[in-house]
């Protein structure tokens, strides 16, 4: 094998090593979409190589392909049409556990160098997979190059340093040198093997399929597990690009390709309920809806499990010092992707006698009238509106809308169409606000996805707070944002919300938003309440994909003195 | 609080770091029962102290009791007659949630002190614990000492090395900064707080009540969670003893003592599967039966679960350098405390045609032979006898050995009882060791936990290697020990047992043994086949008991620029 890649990627993996023991902003794929860093002609091209790819058969070449599915649809109302191969997983799987054993005896650096090269393809492919994850989520352009290419690389990246550390951490020999008498010494020889739990199954989810999936799949690749990628039906095509890429690495590698493989399927016959129960899988790692990731956990009972499913985050507004900067901030956070992140935010608590500003007290009505205003502004410019929005990924989505306006409580804002010129067919939706009662938990204590936002009105901040942490507790969340100009009621809200597992930003403006979670520092999801029980990225999330397993043997005296 | 353990006990707790880091022989406690190391009055003192138990009420003042049980018998036929707090569990479990949340607020060093300061007291206590241990587990005194003593609390230490370093591996402060434009960089303050996944049951078992508890116990409160103990309702003392120590030091440190508590029950009304399904419940620790694990493992599911159950552990005899080493050495670790380690070989794999020795081929039935008579020449002098084997903790265990006698294949050596000089009364039993074909796999491929052996005729050492392999993967191991003359078979049986998630030992000889395992250096349990599903002690087994939760707050750039 002429391999070098973990020498020659060494540098980024000591960076990101280091970033993430540092929690310091740093990356190692530039978010710009420029062609001064990618090549000038890198954006054609990838808008050209996803074009290319419209219409046809998406081959792998893997074994035990028993049809093809085709169930993808762009968002924006282009018509898609790629085939994937749908696996007869009677066929597949025993192809991938027998391609997995030179890969489980592999050195560990030179799993880490296949990885590492993987990460360096895809990131030079970046473009191809910002319009793949654009035309299967609907995010706009630029939020699909970012978390769909270097933000995801560099969270794949995350697992790949986690993983290295932690398989370095143990040495791979060692002596073992014990006086058991005062004239004898004991001297064992052991040496430590990473053994990996078996194969890995990666479900995918609609919204973010490459920046959530990769944790995962580089997770377990790394610690010597083959990995199954098992996308959403319908976002399918920028893992499948994913797959492809690193079948390559592997095959250049000397290893077999069925290390990583593609196991699709389609709406009417879903095979994750099978995949994730098989004897043969020792790892699911699953992003997705509560309802089956619940079920993932109940059932994949032979597996290690991770999930990263949804939640009810929570806005606790109390004061602010710029009321106009809040709103503004509040109001980027709702329209983002149209509200279809898993760390955007659901419900606004705000006490009824209103908040504190500078200027005096502001009313409840006030204030929900000013984030009202903030997001009229935000939607008011089309184009603005078509990239900071995107579309709506599922029709369930839009149907969500259409249901949370009877579900309970009064429109004070209503959801509207977005006019996209480049793409007049797109599926679109500005947020839908509604004001409710605290009383009125059958509408705003559930998760709502999408851009359905709720302004609940509380006697007090300390109920927000008790609100939002109990919240989290019972439904889950992910993040949670506070704005108060008391140093007392930001301490006592992160007490409270972090002991329930909810990541807190306190009193954000400007260009930083509640929810961005930055690969190296933000952990996301804290696996600490029921929106998931994994974190990306910690060392939980890649330690039990592996076990350091000893042999040991006695040495000698007269060797033992020469070790 | 006037407290310093931490700094006065952080060169323990460094060397502990570097030992596991190392995995090079390291102790913090002495294991020498030595009047020099523990003060010349010291076992006098533990005796007195021992002694002073029975027949007393052990009160802790815990809330909650609702009433005393006293089901533990001394397997050498004493009366111990203590009585423990039989627990309410409506109000002891609220009481120690109470007590948590000053625990979960401390700063990390500050719990680290406190398990360290536990620790060093324990390691005072360590003959009144060998007494205790002995007289509930049926260990001879040297191992009750070693193993319940200074081994369990090297054990205990590892677990709060581990701790220690997770949860200082993410700074607990950092400062987030990301150019946004030409012009503008964002500041983040990031703050984490490490938030414990909730209480922790840990469930003990018969035969190393301190060894197997201690690891679990003190993850879980090092790293903020309280820690009910449940002690098997045959083997209480030593956790007691425990218990009320770990509640001293927390009372000195300001602490509320209910952050440790004693959960007791009788074999008539066991709480265990209440306890453990409890909501408040976020850990268990569980080490016993695979019967009883198991149903942890499936019914558990609000909680992580660390399970250490058993297995059916191999020796794979294919050739020797010194047959009688070999025989003497596999001898040792067939009688060492009766067969009650769930380390201890119950299978030996010889090939039909018989083991390469120096001196040419020796018969399958002269390899049977020589070990039984290695056995026998070992029980022979009662008074060695008495100490190594001890005695037998249950007598389920006993009924065993009478049910093995007929379960399939040959008696080739019976099991006796021990003449005990000093406990007539002691329960006791020698290896009884069957001869049984590949075939009988009622009778071998099955654990049969206690002195019962099974010499197993194969077909060749493939063959061998090849069982004790599968038969992990099937119903769990520890441990193999293999002796080859052959490098290759050495490669290839370590090769396939490590896979199977054994720990597998290479012709041992003189004074080590395949039962031993070693803190800081040997990985206990793998946690890759089903004797157990976690590692004392990995960093997999304490990553898990908390999260680091984020709060973040922007940073102005003149406060930004002074940092």
């Amino acid at each position: 094998m002429a391999c070098d890649w973990f020498d020659e990627h060494r540098d980024t993996l000591d960076g990101a090593v280091t970033a993430s023991e540092s929690r310091k902003f740093w990356s190692a794929y530039p978010e710009v979409p420029s062609g001064r860093v990618y090549g000038e002609t890198a954006k054609d091209d990838g808008l050209a190589a996803w074009k290319s790819r419209l219409g046809t058969r998406f081959d792998l070449g893997q074994p035990g392909t028993a049809s093809w599915v085709s169930a993808e649809t762009s968002p924006y109302g282009i018509d898609m049409g790629v085939q994937y191969p749908r696996a007869d997983l009677d066929t597949l799987l025993p192809a991938v556990a027998s391609a997995s054993d030179a890969w489980r005896q592999a050195d560990i650096e030179t799993r880490v160098g296949v990885c590492l090269e993987i990460l360096h393809r895809l990131n030079r492919r970046s473009f191809e997979l910002a319009f793949s994850v654009m035309h299967t989520t609907g995010q706009g352009f630029m939020m699909a190059f970012q978390a769909g290419g270097p933000h995801a690389q560099d969270r794949g990246l995350e697992a790949v340093a986690y993983a290295w550390r932690e398989m370095t951490r143990c040495p791979q020999r060692a002596m073992w040198s014990k006086r058991v008498s005062k004239t004898e010494t004991v001297t064992l020889e052991k040496t430590w093997r990473v053994v990996p739990r078996g194969i890995a199954v990666n479900v995918g989810c609609s919204t973010f399929p490459t920046w959530n999936g990769y944790p995962g799949i580089f997770a377990s690749l790394a610690t010597g597990n083959a990995v199954v990628v098992k996308p959403h039906p319908g976002a399918v095509l920028p893992l499948a690009i994913t797959v492809e890429i690193a079948r390559d690495v592997l095959a250049e590698a000397g290893f077999d390709p069925n290390v990583v493989t593609l196991a699709c399927d389609d709406f009417d016959a879903p095979i994750a309920q099978d995949l994730v129960v098989r004897p043969e899988v020792g790892i699911v790692d699953f992003t997705g809806g509560n309802a089956f990731g619940d079920w993932v956990e109940a059932n994949a009972r032979q597996a290690r499990v991770y999930t990263e499913k949804a939640g009810v985050n929570a806005i606790i507004l109390d004061g602010t010092d710029d009321l106009r900067g809040t709103t503004g901030n509040i109001a980027f956070s709702l329209c983002l992707f149209s509200g279809q992140m898993c760390t955007t935010p659901q419900n606004i608590f705000i006490p009824a006698d209103g908040i504190d500003t500078p200027e005096g007290p502001v009313s409840f009505d006030d204030a929900a009238a000013a984030i009202v205003k903030a997001v009229d502004w935000f939607v008011s410019d089309p184009a603005r509106a078509a990239e900071v929005l995107g579309a709506i990924q599922s029709e369930a989505t839009r149907d969500r809308i259409a249901e949370a306006r009877t579900r309970g409580g009064t429109i004070v804002r209503d959801s509207t169409e977005i006019d996209n010129d480049r793409f007049p067919e797109a599926r679109t939706a500005t947020p839908l606000i509604m004001q409710v009662d605290v009383a009125d938990e059958a509408a705003w204590k559930r998760e709502a996805f999408g851009p359905i936002v709720y302004i609940v009105k509380t006697d007090n901040t300390a109920e927000s707070i008790s609100l939002a942490a109990d919240t989290a507790r019972a439904k889950g969340a992910l993040t949670a944002a506070v704005w108060s100009r008391s140093d007392e009621v930001l301490d006592r809200a992160a007490d409270a919300l972090t002991a329930a597992g909810v990541a807190t930003s306190c009193n954000l403006t400007g260009q930083i938003w509640v929810n961005q979670s930055a690969a190296f520092s933000d952990f996301h999801v804290s696996g600490a309440n029921p929106a998931g029980n994994a974190t990306l990225c910690d060392a939980a999330f890649v330690v039990d994909r592996f076990r350091f397993v000893a042999s040991r043997v006695p040495v000698p005296a007269a060797v033992e003195a020469a070790d």
